[in-house]
């Protein structure tokens, strides 16, 4: 089946509008019509090659809301028709310790990227800027009614990234929970601690977007530029999210962790971070990273959303902005995620 | 009080014997008669400078036991002639959040350490190296029958501090621990996971000390410096203990963490670790450190030791041979913890 999509033909070349071929409707596969697709930071580094080089035409996309169009004999989860979603994968081994635990993130053999990775027939996926995309049932998720679909679609990405591992180490009533940086991972961080309960502060660069960091759900507010930001704040939190894919100094962040706090990181910086181990011992500090998470954990994650009216804050965009939309990411302005009308693919 | 003690007269300069002061037993204190005194590699480095200028002369030892020799008037949990031990600390404000929990190595305050730290009454605490010890009873460990007393005395600090971070992070039956470096708080961390019921390996530099290890409880033994090693054990531990307070690549270990792994430091390198985030990432993984002990968990530690039989396994020397201990201990030779017997410093 011939579809329409944007794709980037060449590391170093702008996306433009193609068509690609999507598998036939395997008996455990369903047939998407894709609505939105978000834009995710994950998006940009991988096309341009600065995470290892890419096959092209490469279509990105991992934030993915629609509606079943089609379902293969075996699917019983999905019915054509359905308010579906797809993340950040799209198989796994289903067999390993970890598949099995329901953490497929992690699974032994590794999981398959939704774009740009080697599914386990060989061929190569492509991702959610397009029409329609077939996917194996187990991968797909159910959006519940109450969430707006268009601001759903980052929730698949933006949204489980930050859900599981406040839900991991446990955010809620009682726990201070920090979230370093205030973009698409940040927004959705802030909306969901406060939601699970716990007293959320930010910790961003500058005040600038402190009115909206409070809108959001944060308790309080404060720019990282001011050194006395890490002293008042010494000792205080449970857990640290940070969301900024860039170099921090770790060592001041493991400072405000109280005792047995956790600094988690859910971005991926390419340079090694610098630990002082004292930093660690004092406390019993943990640095942590998290990935994503579990299929049963998004389908968690999009049930929660749905009982607390949470959906991500959107700046909605047609295909022939994406270009556009990728440099104004790499800007940090966007508030808080483009997403991709993708009626406008065709 | 003036009591015979070993003391180092300079950070450059041999210890020597010399008598120095200790204070009136007060209203909640314990006057300790100390039998033995463990060597800790902490102990080298604070009387050398290499953690800080310190005050001379200057009485180390931190791994304390003996007999109650006579109580304060408030005291009700020792009496005269019972077995007794005393580790890093001798005081905590007691009243901060982490002190009420039990956790005083991480009052807010700052603990007072057992050797070269101001007391909460101004004064500078002098170590174990010593016949005589006044301490706040509160600070004063029982030391049960059926551990040998010099065997004991290690426990309270290489034994606390890899017990500690085993019980925090659940060895037990079922999990996979390892432990890097079979030195003094290497061979307690295999006995004591072993006592436990974890499957123990060890990560050593070499094979040197493998049949030891075996006999000390360890399940496998592995040399770091085959690079197979780290091949062959990818993904396999739910936690490993890192005993080695020396610059070692975080990132070769974290690898064999398995999901929701730990790698956890118990010592403090002076330069800061490189740690590559996507080491985190996947698995889900943490990077944490630990510091001893609090009161209460050192006490449950030497009662699960006297319940499994454990002790440490040491060279029991006199004062005169201190000296030439530390040159030992700074050439990693020593099975496993070098012990003064205190007799024979009067």
């Amino acid at each position: 089946m011939r579809v329409h999509a944007y794709a980037a033909p060449a590391a170093s070349e702008p996306l433009e509008p193609t068509t690609i071929e999507r598998r036939a409707v395997g008996p455990n596969d369903v047939l998407i019509e894709v609505a939105y697709a978000g834009i995710c930071h994950s998006d940009i580094h991988t096309v341009r090659g600065d995470w290892g080089p890419q096959q092209y035409p490469l279509v990105p996309g991992h934030e993915i809301v629609g509606t079943v169009a089609e379902v293969g004999a075996d699917v019983t989860r999905h019915r054509v028709g359905d308010r579906v979603g797809v993340g950040c994968m799209v198989n796994s081994c289903g067999a390993c310790v970890n598949c099995r635990k329901g953490e497929e993130q992690y699974c032994v053999e590794g999981m398959v990227g939704t774009y740009g990775a080697t599914d386990r027939d060989g061929t190569v996926t492509q991702g959610g800027y397009s029409t329609h995309v077939v996917v194996d049932a187990d991968y797909v998720l159910s959006v519940p009614e109450g969430i707006d679909l268009a601001a759903a679609a980052p929730l698949l990405c933006a949204g489980i990234t930050t859900y599981s591992p406040l839900r991991h180490w446990g955010a809620g009533p009682g726990t201070k929970v920090a979230v370093v940086g205030l973009g698409g991972l940040g927004h959705m961080a802030v909306k969901l601690a406060h939601a699970m309960g716990a007293e959320v502060t930010v910790l961003s660069q500058s005040l600038k977007k402190q009115e909206d960091g409070l809108r959001l759900g944060a308790d309080r507010y404060y720019a990282t530029s001011d050194a006395a930001t890490f002293e008042d704040l010494a000792g205080e939190f449970d857990l640290i999210v940070n969301t900024v894919s860039a170099r921090i100094d770790v060592n001041a962040y493991l400072g405000l962790l109280a005792v047995d706090g956790t600094l988690v990181n859910v971005g991926a910086p390419a340079e090694p971070m610098s630990v002082n181990v004292f930093s660690l011992l004092a406390n019993r500090r943990s640095y942590a990273g998290s990935m994503i998470g579990g299929i049963r954990q998004t389908q968690e994650m999009l049930d929660f959303c749905a009982e607390h009216g949470l959906g991500a804050d959107i700046e909605l965009i047609s295909a022939d902005q994406i270009n556009e939309a990728y440099e104004r990411v790499l800007a940090s302005d966007v508030r808080y995620r483009f997403v991709i009308d993708t009626a406008t693919l065709a």
